[in-house]
Parts: C-alpha cells; sequence; structure tokens
C-alpha cells in the first residue's frame, strides 16, 4: 500500500512517495521524473552497505549509469572539507546540469547531499531516498540542505527543493530502536504545532510506530509529510509560519550544543526534551494549560522518549541561554520561541523576557534525570 | 546624472542604479533597502585600499555597523580555501538572516562574496558595488554567484539575486585601459545579440567608452544593462534564452583554459576573440553574410581588442574542443554553441559537426597573433 504527497511549490512541485519496497524502484521512478541517463548516488558506508547494491541495481535495469560516493557515517561528515571533497568527486564524474544526485541515508547524507546538488554547477535535480524514520519525516521534505560551522549546525546552506522524494518504510526495520524513538519525535512535533486530533491518533498506536509495525509507520509518516508539506507550501522560505517547525529546536539545539552533537544525545532526544521545555514555558507564561505541557511529558515518556536534560550534561543555564540566543532563526541580540497555547496552538514569540527562560533552565537541569 | 534599471524577477526584483559617486551613497541606499543595523563588505586588497574607507563612512553615517573583510586579488581567490575561510569570517561577526553582504570590487569579489552570501545562513541579502566595467556590464546583474573547481571555472555556486545594485560610474577611471577595454568586449556582445543599433552607437563612441568619457560610458552601461536584465527576466535560470549571454563564451572559455585564466589572456579579451570565432563559424554554416562578421571583427579591433589567439597559447584544435565540451553548460558528450544569423540575431545550436569546428580552430591557431 503505497501514498503520494505532493509539496505544491509552484514550478518547485514534487511528489513524496511513501510505501514498502520502494529502495528497489529507485531506478524506474528516476527514469520517470528525469530524462537523464547518468546519477550519482550519494550515501554512507552503513546505508551504502545495506542498500547500495539494491539502488545501484534497480538504477542499472532503469538503464541509468550511476557513480556511487560515500562518505563516513554521522554528523562529522557534514562539514567543510567532506562536501568540497564531494564536489570534487561529483565533478569528476563529468555530470551535466540534468545528472540527478540521488540522497541516499539519513539526515546528515541528505543535508550533504542536498546542499551538493544545489552548488554543483549552480544546481543539478535532486531525488532524496531517506533510509530513517527522522529523514522521512523531517530532513527530506522542504528544501533545506547544509552542513555545520564551528559557529553552530546547518549555518551554511541552501534551500533546495528535491524533484522526487522516495521513502521505503521497509527500510526503518534496520534502524536501532533508539534512533526509531528519537525520530518519533519529530511525528508528535507535528500534532503539537497544529494536529491535535493526530496527537489523539498517536497516543492510540505511538508504541507501534515505534516498534515498526508496518501500517502504525506509514499512516504516522503520512500524517507527518502532509502536515509539512502543508507548511512548507505556505512558506518556503521561513519568513513567516515555517518557523512553526522549530517548536522545541530553540531549546533543543542549545542541549545538543552542550552535549557536544554526539551518541549522548540524539537530536531527536533533545527535540523531545525541548518540546516539553517549550510547553512548560508556555503555561509559566499563562498561555497554556498545565494540563496540556502534562499530556505531552507523558506522551513522549510513554514511547521511551527522554523529557528532561540528561543528568551528565554539564553546562549552566546562562550557557544554554547563549546557545539559544545564536541559533540562526534569531535576529542578533533576539530570542525567537515556538511556544503554543494549548496542543495544536502553536506560535511565535520575540518577546520573552529571558530572565524567565533563565529560571525555566534553572529548574530544569536541578530535575536532569 | 543617475538611471535606474529594474530586474523584473517578482518577488527577487531589483532596482540597479547607474551614475557618478555612488560609492560615497553606499550607505544611504542599503539603509534605503534593508532595515539592518549591520552589513558585511567584502572586498579585495586593490580595491579596498582605493574604495574601502569611503564605503565605510557612508555606512557609518547610515548608522549601519560593518565589518569589512578582505580577499586577495585575483581569480584564485575564487577557490574552495578561501570562500571557507569567508564564511567562517562573516559567521563569527554574528550576522542573521537580514544581515546584507556588500560585494566592493570586480567580478571575483562579486561571484566569491555572492556565493557567500548565498551560503550564509541559507541566504542572506546581497548588494553589488561593482567597480569594474566587466562587473558592471556583467557580473553584477542577473544573480549568478560562484567559485572555481580544478574540473573548470564558475562548476560551483548558486543562482542568488541582489537585492540591489550600484554601480558608480566614476570608480570606472582607476582602471588599467587594458581592463576597460577588456570588460568593453562584453559590452559589445549584447549588441551582437539582439541589439544592432546598439552596435551602430557603439561604433560612433566605442573609443569614448573604452577611454572613459562620462557620458559615454553612462550610455554604455545603461544599455548593456537593459540588455543583461531583459534577458535574465525572461529566463533566470538559463534554461533557455538565458544560454544567448554565452556568445563568444564557450570559445572563449576554451582559449582561458589553455592560458591558465591568467594576464597573459583576460577573459573580456578571450570573449572578444569567441566572438569572432562564432561568428566566423556562422559564416562557414552558411547562416551569417560575411559582411557581418568582418564588421565585428573591425570594431573589436578599433577598440583594442584581440581578434585572433595570441601567439604563445600553444594548444591544438583537439585540446580546445576537448574544454569545449567540458563547459558546463553543455549536456554531457554535446556541443552546445552560441551562432547567429547576422548581427542582433544570436541563437544556440546543439547540431554543429565537431569537425567543422575543429577546421575553424585549426585556421585561426594558424592566424594566432
Amino acid at each position: 500500500m503505497s501514498e503520494t504527497v505532493r509539496v505544491d511549490l509552484g514550478a518547485r512541485s514534487y511528489p513524496i512517495e511513501i510505501g514498502p519496497g520502494l529502495i528497489d524502484r529507485v531506478g524506474p521512478r528516476v527514469a520517470a521524473v528525469h530524462s537523464a541517463r547518468h546519477a550519482v548516488v550519494i550515501t554512507d558506508t552503513t546505508v551504502g552497505s545495506l542498500y547500495g547494491s539494491r539502488v545501484a541495481d534497480s538504477l542499472a535495469t532503469a538503464g541509468i549509469r550511476a557513480e556511487a560516493l560515500t562518505v563516513p557515517p554521522g554528523e562529522a561528515s557534514k562539514s567543510w572539507d567532506v562536501l568540497g571533497d564531494l564536489l570534487d568527486r561529483i565533478l569528476a564524474f563529468g555530470i551535466d546540469r540534468k545528472t540527478p544526485v540521488i540522497a541516499l541515508g539519513g539526515g546528515v547524507v541528505g543535508d550533504l547531499a542536498g546542499f551538493a546538488a544545489a552548488s554543483a554547477l549552480r544546481g543539478v535535480p535532486l531525488v532524496h531516498v531517506p533510509t530513517t524514520l527522522l529523514a522521512q519525516v523531517d530532513s527530506a521534505v522542504g528544501g533545506k540542505t547544509g552542513i555545520n560551522s564551528r559557529h553552530g549546525k546547518n549555518l551554511i546552506g541552501a534551500f533546495h527543493q528535491p524533484s522526487l522524494v522516495l521513502m521505503d518504510t521497509e527500510s526503518l526495520s534496520t534502524l536501532p530502536m533508539r534512533q526509531r524513538r528519537a525520530g518519533y519525535a519529530e511525528v508528535v512535533k507535528y500534532a503539537l504545532i497544529d494536529r491535535p486530533d493526530f496527537l489523539a491518533l498517536l497516543e492510540r498506536e505511538g508504541d507501534r510506530v515505534v516498534s515498526g509495525d508496518a501500517d502504525a509507520v506509514a499512516r504516522a509518516i503520512g500524517e507527518s509529510v502532509r502536515a509539512k508539506a502543508a507548511i512548507v507550501a505556505a512558506d518556503e522560505r521561513e519568513s513567516g509560519r515555517r518557523a512553526l517547525l522549530n517548536l522545541g529546536h530553540t531549546f533543543g539545539h542549545a542541549l545538543e550544543a552542550e552535549a557536544g552533537y554526539g551518541d549522548s544525545l540524539l537530536h531527536g532526544e533533545a527535540v523531545a526534551i525541548g518540546m516539553v521545555m517549550a510547553f512548560d514555558l508556555s503555561v509559566r507564561l499563562g498561555l497554556c494549560p498545565a494540563e496540556d505541557a502534562e499530556r505531552v511529558r507523558r506522551h513522549l515518556a510513554a514511547c521511551g522518549l527522554p523529557t528532561r536534560p540528561p543528568a551528565g550534561l554539564g553546562g549552566t543555564s546562562r550557557r544554554l541561554l547563549d546557545h539559544m540566543a545564536k541559533d540562526k532563526k534569531a535576529e542578533v541580540g533576539r530570542l525567537t520561541l515556538v511556544l503554543v497555547r494549548g496542543i495544536g496552538r502553536a506560535f511565535v514569540s520575540k518577546a520573552v523576557d529571558p530572565a524567565t527562560v533563565i529560571d525555566l533552565l534553572d529548574d530544569a537541569l536541578a530535575r536532569a534525570a
């Protein structure tokens, strides 16, 4: 059972196909969208060893000559040096402006390969084949690409919409449980932004999504992708509504920065904690009923996600606030936060007193688990 | 006497102001377009020593705090390493998404700073203040940005339209005569593409443009900018008509590649020779009257531009053809050329037999001057 969601961006519109077995149909699908006889596949060594040959076979069968370029797995590959090397290898292959770049992997591969596709020859077509839950419900949709700088994450990049996104729901079965849980935090986020009914569904079957039940996974991905596609279509370049997608992320990025972006705190885990903080702050500001914050905390915990900063985090509230003020969505010297008036009622605020945030962070750090 | 030409690109439209003394009005003009209180000025050491303090004073007077970042002059600055270092310094300054990057200099600075502006925080505003004739009539208009790769020129970059372009016609007075002549080749190009009346004007006053007569220069820049703006507005991302701007450039790039992109053959000089070759090839193919080719050759020579490959070039017709086939506008394995049916009647052809091109190149190399 497959589903197609269309991201509506005028001349840059594209389909997202969601279903089992799509890894083996990359070749025919790319051939249907692009007339090119060549393609570049970018993946990491982990995903490459799992799916590289299946994608290569599928491309070959469709008559597409493909070059596979591999980077090391992990966040460290989103670097200036790795990107420069990757672009050099792409150009050495001999592409033209119609040669698609196929990003096969999780968020790191998608962001890196996406920026490479945006920059090679000032932009070549991009096909996302996301293989993690996080990449499927978040980074493969919406056109954000980029790499990290020593000044922060994703500070260098481009908006570059894909021409096609293929989400094989079976590829999630090879994902470790902790990674699936972390990706699930972004699924919950869509419910909290503007889809309260979706939270009710997730409360019923969230554990089945995390444990990998095929139907529940497909439903969760489908609804998440529809939610993100609607927001991106309304505000492609984040001048307004798209900022809502940062719910939990300003707090979360500060926690990740303090934890060093490693395995001690995964992005989705940081987002789960950050969403709890955003709800708690909204309660303190008298904006949101306390029971809504409690409901969010309960659901995330029930699905095995953290709701408090990790005990070993170190850091002070002042340091966390500094990280938050440096977030690239912020204006210089001004704190921008996504707050809530309740579940499904998120909004952007630039009016929060930093002292209130410091108090919240102090209390959260005191309860670190 | 100032003139404003508008580039019509919907939400990405922008004004190009042309006139004397604009260097001293950068601050007020940027303040009128952007509400930002901060800006980053990118320039090279040569242009910085000429105009850096005047631009800084103008920004300070307008209440804009500016950081000046300098790169070495010359094509070598369009490199991965220089760009990475530049982005690091931009991010260290502490920009937000509304902080404009001001590119003060010639084509190298414009292309490099433009790509940095496109990539920092996935895109910040860009203001071009081109100080060479070549940059004013070509690279500062139309949104192409980029750097070089070891596989070729401008192979890595982005389309990133400026929000404002300020062309101070007085800044050309500090330019060496040879640089002005080279820039003038791009002026002639617009006449040859689709403005035959413009060639008649240039035949009357081209020598005054090259020697720096203020009124003649302003007229030539104005007409060139209007010509380019019209083509860019019709085809921003070069899927069709914009390819006409490559008249003389496929041949020219091959000559530059063979000459090593140095001072022995300037870009504009290569374009002048390339335009003569494009006309000669069109004559051989029976497309263009021989007297039109002769008229082009005569006008370029009268303005001091070369019309034959330089004697020291070395290289063979086969090597030049290989460079041409690798041009990034080409499809893999297919030669794309801009040909003419006469002056002002350029068109794109993918149907030229490489053997005919080889013959033309052999004859041109035999006549190398």
